[in-house]
């Protein structure tokens, strides 16, 4: 079955309905449903809307706290460290980067590490925040483990992602990052595995640590591999160390699946940190050096076969423009998933 | 031939004799040998005392400036931009890590960018001079092109390594990385080359960008892959614009080897950050839970046949613990390269 559009306000319009009908504030249902349908409409459909009936369960089963207020536990000028309350991980880390930024602005850097915080959709959702107030902007967040480390026979890390954003002139919406530490994303292995298909050996391990090409081992307690073996190792690490042991959240079998466990916070940890470049270079100065790269990138001698070489974020950006024409694309599973919602909570799907 | 073991002391002394003899400061040529020999002490032996003859030729034909005063352009209460004026990278990088470890003592961060600078040496061991005073350290460097990114048959960006420490208590040297964004580092290439070996395909493409095995299409004009595909590439651009578009460095085509021109500086760029722990949580808590992931990790069941599972950083202390005791161990190739600088400045080597 083909993708199926459907408009990205009327999308929006139907995610704050569900999240209000569980009880989610209408402030925050705004922030979560304009996240989840900004990401679907930039083509990272396995951090959208897909998200929402988990989401659903997880409020209603108490792992979401409705009425959290999120906290600033402790701060500097150039530093805040907030506790999420178990809020929607959306709201704690939309308010968290706009804290950064405010900082940056005052202070050139800011730095917001969060605790106690839930499943906060695609990073690079907050880190694309800084480019209208040309900034400099990195997210990064934990995940409950599903990711080996070398010679470990076990789960030890998520596939802690990171991702940057950096602005640039005629790269409208910069240039931006977003990847996992893993070698593919956990959807490319379920996906293979609803379809019956192989996969190629070193995407993951089966729990008894043995190479496999088989996608249904990772669900059978199997593992997702790092992406360059201990280089990959090295960053999970990082973002571990940043997002969880600096804020005093939870770091790797303290932090728990959404999907698994919908009765409990995640406790998952966040890291924000927002750069004024206009108080270091100027911002001119440095768009244009940025547009340059991105121009002796594209120009290059190019592999035989291969039409373009991408910048970072160029794909993203493009689906994005397209997005705005032809609104959100939503494959068969999501669209079941959202009805079902929709029915669940006796509300109209828009269609 | 086996590995040469050395003493430290005598061969750091040896360092600076050399670099003096060509017209370094004693005090520059001091923190360069230290730099050098820790290096090769740490088991990096890519990026310790094998530099210095690169190092002398470059001072001599031009490329470093032996009179540099490194000049502070602008700088803030948690920023600092640097001009290195050409200076021996080293001596560039240890006082701008000062630098940001003193901002970051006063505001919780500080981050320091280089611009006009030369190769540096090991990243790593900027990161780990803030583990002395319990801060998280970052060091990244730019270098000449000898990496593609996909779908180019060209050289646009350098290995770009990134290093980081984060200070522990167990860990007596803390918890540490350091590591280029290509698949393997260019040394293991040119080993390959000189032994007539071939390598695996995936470590490098050659001038047509097609895959090869044959270790000497890198020096023919091929380039070094990206680990990771897009992922690596994504490292790399953020390492590139950090240290070079952000600092007014060279970027890209625009850096310099000092192997291929020592006449001229490499031109490369710089970033050092600092983040003060225990502004932000208690120094004590932080550390014991890197200690207790550490155990975690070392704990985790392992894969057939593997004894042991390594933490970041843990291999390159073991060997600076070895290094205390046996020496520095040199290969045949640097000992001869060291007796010809001897040789060549009219110096004793220390037999």
């Amino acid at each position: 079955m083909p993708d199926t559009p459907v408009s990205a306000p009327k999308l929006k319009a139907f995610v704050v309905e569900a999240l209000e009908k569980v009880g989610i504030s209408s402030e925050d249902a705004q922030t979560t449903a304009e996240i989840l349908v900004t990401t679907d409409m930039r083509g990272t459909r396995t951090h959208g809307v897909r998200l929402l009936k988990w989401y659903v369960d997880q409020i209603q089963q108490g792992g979401v706290n409705r009425k959290a207020r999120m906290e600033i536990v402790r701060s500097g000028p150039t530093w805040a460290l907030v506790d999420g309350q178990a809020a929607l991980g959306e709201v704690t880390a939309y308010k968290s980067m706009k804290l950064a930024m405010a900082k940056a602005k005052e202070n050139f850097i800011g730095v917001v590490g969060v605790r106690n915080s839930n499943h906060f959709g695609a990073a690079g959702y907050y880190a694309n925040m800084c480019l209208e107030q040309d900034m400099i902007g990195f997210a990064m967040t934990n995940a409950d483990p599903t990711m080996s480390v070398p010679g470990a026979a076990a789960r030890l890390f998520g596939t802690n992602p990171l991702a940057y954003a950096f602005p640039a002139d005629n790269e409208e919406k910069g240039l931006t990052f977003d990847a996992a530490t893993s070698v593919v994303a956990g959807v490319k292995v379920h996906q293979a595995a609803r379809e019956g298909r192989r996969i190629p050996e070193g995407w993951i391990i089966d729990r008894h640590g043995r190479p496999t090409s088989d996608p249904t081992d990772l669900e059978k307690g199997g593992a997702h591999l790092p992406v360059g073996g201990h280089k990959g190792y090295g960053l999970a690490f990082m973002i571990e160390v940043l997002t969880g042991a600096l804020t005093g959240s939870g770091v790797m079998d303290e932090v728990f699946s959404y999907v698994q466990y919908p009765e409990r916070s995640c406790n998952s940890g966040h890291f924000f940190m927002a750069i004024d470049v206009g108080t270091f270079i100027p911002v001119a100065e440095f768009k244009a050096r940025l547009d340059a790269m991105a121009q002796k990138i594209r120009n290059s001698p190019k592999v035989e076969g291969v039409k373009r070489i991408y910048v970072p974020g160029e794909i993203e950006a493009e689906e994005q423009e397209k997005g705005r024409v032809r609104g959100v694309l939503l494959d068969e599973t999501t669209l079941s998933d959202l009805k079902q919602v929709a029915d669940a909570l006796l509300i109209d799907w828009p269609e």
